[in-house]
């Protein structure tokens, strides 16, 4: 039994492994001191010790199932020792920093990028190594998303999480699988639970959104087996839909797939909180449009059925600042009446006319740094597609009333202009909407 | 359809956005300039649009088809570059440092942080998104060690992808597989290709190795599907195997493993040169142990038949430093006429005493850095093994002769004391050994 | 390319060659007829041509799809037909006898073999080849079972498919599976569907069946995908289950299954009424019971807890017949009152002794052709089990009191005695039953 | 728990429950008796008693595994006993014959049947209820055609198995698998064993014939796994291959799959002797033409490129016979002489002409029963396929010249003609070949 590791040389290299090696101090650093609760403490007391280098993932184990039992108040307690004590040092920092300036080499630019990393990253690639440890960590994340609020001193704990989970969630790392009714049941109950755009109502509800005239696709990594990451819901369809309701009837007729000719995304759903913040719809979106173009050679079009979750909530505070030509005095009126009441079918209808005119304006102009205010149409218009059509009346729930008077908006996906649509939009930030929706604004007001 | 990213919160977390975006940066600037060579431009020219954001991962994967064609020459270019025009800043480094200096908040902190790291890393990371991308980057790594030698600068790059490579390999995302007869041809012929401790010699020979009384398992990584990452070759035996050569042998008898009491680790292969310093040997030895145990509950033992590779080359550089009680004048002059000669197993046989005695004293005493000179030594001990046995004559073939004069070692790793074992060594830099290793040694020398 | 087959040598052999082909006579005599129904007409048409062997399995798919089609009236017009035009042909039955009375060899034996053959038994062969082959044949004769009430002359044709997915169905060709809740949604669906003992209420009750302290195992079989053959559930508990109702239980808590020491088969189910009498339920118990030893080797106890479906019905007609000692003349009267009203747990209870005394009875001593009356006592005393205990009020649901006044009876498979009870059974009909069952019986009447 | 089954009518169904347990009394008389061999005695001793029913398949395993330990004698006498003692009983035929005859009803009719079935039938469906049954029976049926020869009394006993298997191995119980480099190599190492059309040289030889431009696949039946029934080698190329040569030279350069327009069926293998007489192949060609449809649309010819066996021994039969204008007498002096040496190239060289033109007469026109006598061609033409073109010196290989002067032939599946053409064979025996095959003949003896 040879090391081939053991072929070595020196230098550089060397000084890495002393950089890797560091984690054992911080390890022993936590031996140093009793964390508040005693189970967090027991936490600390199991992986200071060098046992939990020689016992392989041990420690790590224990580590994770003891994060598992803290209540909010000891998870509370355990980030905040992370944020103070297992900070990096200014004094480390500026000493590096110092050594640097006076000697640029390679080894003090690593010993600088050794200073200003914060210990506790080590700790988390330690809980790594663990059977369940990247599951803890994305875990630990959404856990410490929600006492944040309450202290913002554990913004620093988070950077460096989300940074590590960002390099492990790459979409390198990826893997899509298609959803559908032979998929194990406690991976499709986690659809169940994880889809919040258009809620599924039980088994019978799922079933319909896995027949023969729809799609899943989802990723997966392999840090959350059988946990998907992110799916988006598909269905096959003649022409572009225009309402999402027929979609949703789970007795409504199922379509031949072979008589498809348009794919819409009509749900997409990322599944983890603690995975805030590193996107994944954007590679999704475009590799589901490559499968379906394999198996499915006569879809020649793809476009989501999307909501317009900000127009309401945007128009509530801009309605006083706007005027003519987007708005006459008399739909200004109405519409302050509108906004002051229930919202309702019967409420919106008179009003068509200018809140189409209005929900347009809303994607197409009002920007926030230079990009669309809407969540939605950012996401989507920055991926590469294009505002295809306004649809009225496109969502008849309470919530889509709610948020957008019913409004929904289709993005088009089409492979042959995303690239130009992309770069058209990040060089210039302007947004592509087809001649339909345009003629919606008011002639002055097309750009 | 929404996008639950939107809701996002503002302070640290966007600006963390904003440096994960840099690498739109990188690949514009690799846009402004013509790589020396005509194919490696074009490399950069297909990366550096912002079509690369639009089109999923397309550019990645163009990238990694174009990397893999280019020759030596062009691969050193390429990695000169990323040395020179992709690396760190200092200008900026040096005023991020004042400006943390001045003001150590976590903004400036993080500030400092990106000034530190090379660009390239976001570039290895882009191309991580490649199918194929894992892959290629390992294989870059091999390249890039090659190149090494002739062009100290690329260490810097060496240390990035080592880093990367580090975060991406942790064991957490490691599946440890069996490998036995039913695995596909296409990883059993890696084996083949891999096995460098003790050749296999083609088909016939790597079945004897997979027969019922031999185990082998791997480790894989999702990025290298199908390629293992470092696996171990397990002979169960009744006994602590003393010689290597009937485990090689591949018409020797197949022992029922029900009446196996002891499993003898007798090769252990990294399969990467592009995985170079990150250690995975400690983690599968000491899962293996585990497996080992909860299938063949009766296999109380478990070892490894390991050889002494640096004994030779040692004893040829120290023999004249030597001294009583070590070896005797007489000893010393036999030892000089056998390390000018030819070795051969009847040049060796009339030394046995004098060479285990040596032997022992090399693996126990002979230290740099205060751990054992002999690579596959550090290895064992430091994993928590214990010195068990030494043999004479334990592989006879023309490199064990060569390397150690025959003698091989046994490292115990007995689940009970592994921990205590590790902590010993970790601590006090004491080597364990059993006292028929240690009654080797004169007497004064026993510690 | 050769075709190894052509080594064949004459004789014996080429003469079965010869009945072989014999199905294209079936087919060709399909040609000759139009089946009254266009569509199965159809059928005929398209199985009849020698096209039919050249397409390989092209023309039995085409069968399969048809007969899918057929509504019941067409069915039934289709199993006459197989019955009338291909039965066996009594004129050449009598005629191979008489060949075979003149000169017994192997060849007139075979001939009067495939004389008593009926024709229809190569149509269904042939059905077999296509994919889907063999679960069509197990939905005709599911058909075939309904539709034989009104046609006591389609038996010919239920003798000959029963024979043959007898020969299918062997368990040589079953392969047991682990059913829990990564099982495919298509197949628990299908459990739901099945379960006819305990109602599974919808996915949520499954899912406390399938938890961490039951198991469940199917067979399957590859004519039928996807699709278990039978299947049963068992719960892992401590000490011998009395009662149903807590197993049923769904929000009942999950006992931990290191501490279980008894399994409990609390329900077996057939799947497919096209597949009856063809029994699977005592190798499927018994592979499970091996199963069970394996993964818990702390469980001890094998045990049904079991119905008793036919004693309330028994004892209805039996009533008047029973005396002392079986039952007092005060019981008689009021078990015949008992018998004339609603059931109901406040009814039974004051009969508690009289009723579990008959209950004993009933498994006991009432026999038909020598083996129990009850159906389930017959079924797994012949499989060797044990009558180990008999439960007052174990099953309290309307079904329960209706079948049994709510009365059930545990059957214990126990490993070291079931050959042992297997063969007093069949050799002497005797069954085996515990003591503290017996001691429910009169002394007089206890064997 | 309750047993569905009870839920059984009487009537004839009944009375097939007492068929089936005819196997019982089989095995009760084997306990009756003594065989020969201690060790075949003790096969019985554990089938016999009703232990066998009551252990689930235990005594089956037992049986299995004690058969495979038989020599060669002991097997012999085994299938004696089975041919002696277990066949069927004339009196009891004979009787039952009387009996239907008597009264022809279905109840007679199924005991005439039972009485004509031997009962070692039902010996041999126990056996095939253990594991590794299936495989035991068809290597059984192996070992008797070997010990055939010598007592041709077991023919009876080939008959019974021979007929088990045929239903048992049906095409709806295969599955079609493509082999490639990614299949364990458990199973490759069986294609390389049961290779005999063109010999497979070793793993490296096995590897190439598995690269990019090659297909293999093979049927699996779930009574074998892990072993095929049968397997085709496809060669991708373009233009109709007219040489085995390059297509077995494991070097030769591997063509881009994207590129072949043809795919050659350059071997088709029986793996089980056992299975003698079951014919797949026509099954396996048709299912693999739709497979490379399916895969490579490009590809539009799928043709054989198969051996002539059986021309030079029927013609050193037949040349004395044959005469003009099929063979002048200077050609059949030349014939003459060849046949009387050593075959070799330059042997045959000069007699290209003749030896095309008689090989072409041998396919064409000689005929036994009506159909080819060559066994090859009578394979591919019965399946529909046409004689497309002769080769000459297609195969130089030793057995090549041995079996057919090295002459070789294309066999043309059409997709759109191959009914059309079994039709033509089966009901008029015509052979369809290329007017280029034809055109070989003397111009008097084209048909």
């Amino acid at each position: 039994m040879t090391a081939q590791d053991s072929r070595r040389s020196g230098g550089v290299n060397q000084f890495l492994d002393v950089i890797a090696d560091a984690g054992l101090d911080v390890l022993r650093a936590i031996r140093g001191r009793r964390i508040a609760n005693r189970d967090i403490g027991a936490l600390g007391e199991e992986l200071l010790s060098t046992r939990g280098e020689a016992s392989g993932t041990a420690v790590a184990r224990e580590m994770v199932a003891h994060y598992r039992k803290l209540d909010s108040a000891e998870r509370l307690a355990f980030f905040r020792i992370l944020a103070k004590d297992f900070d990096a040092d200014p004094q480390r920092i500026l000493a590096a920093g110092r050594t640097y300036g006076e000697d640029p080499t390679l080894k003090n630019r690593l010993l600088l990028a050794r200073a200003v990393e914060a210990p506790r990253q080590e700790l988390f690639r330690r809980i790594n190594t663990a059977l369940g440890g990247g599951a803890t960590l994305v875990r630990m994340r959404e856990d410490l998303l929600q006492l944040i609020q309450d202290d913002i001193a554990l913004d620093a704990v988070d950077a460096d999480l989300r940074y590590l989970l960002k390099v492990w969630f790459n979409r390198g790392f990826l893997t899509l699988e298609r959803i559908d009714w032979n998929t194990p049941a406690a991976v499709l109950e986690r659809l169940i639970q994880y889809e919040s755009v258009h809620e599924i109502r039980g088994w019978e509800d799922l079933r319909r959104r896995l027949a023969e005239d729809r799609r899943c696709f989802a990723f997966f990594h392999p840090a959350l087996p059988g946990d998907p990451v992110i799916f988006v819901e598909v269905a096959l369809v003649r022409d572009l839909a225009d309402s999402v309701g027929p979609l949703l009837d789970r007795s409504g007729p199922i379509l031949d797939p072979a008589t498809a000719d348009t794919a819409i995304f009509y749900s997409i759903n990322n599944c983890h909180e603690g995975l805030r913040g590193i996107t994944f719809g954007n590679f999704l979106i475009k590799q589901v449009v490559v499968e379906l173009q394999r198996e499915l050679p006569a879809i020649g079009r793809f476009a989501t059925l999307s909501p317009v979750p900000g127009f309401r909530r945007w128009l509530s505070g801009a309605l006083d600042r706007l005027a003519q030509p987007l708005v006459s005095d008399v739909e200004q009126s109405a519409l302050r009446d509108l906004l002051a009441g229930p919202v309702s079918e019967t409420a919106v209808m008179p009003l068509q006319e200018p809140l189409m005119r209005l929900a347009t304006h809303y994607l197409l102009a009002e920007k926030r740094d230079r990009e669309p205010l809407d969540p939605v149409a950012r996401f989507h218009l920055r991926n590469g597609a294009r505002l295809e059509r306004m649809n009225w009346l496109g969502d008849r729930s309470q919530r889509g009333l709610g948020e957008s008077f019913g409004i929904m908006a289709n993005y088009l996906y089409d492979p042959r202009s995303i690239e130009k649509n992309h770069e058209t939009y990040v060089d210039d930030h302007q947004v592509v909407a087809a001649a339909r929706v345009t003629r919606l604004l008011p002639r002055d007001l097309r750009s």
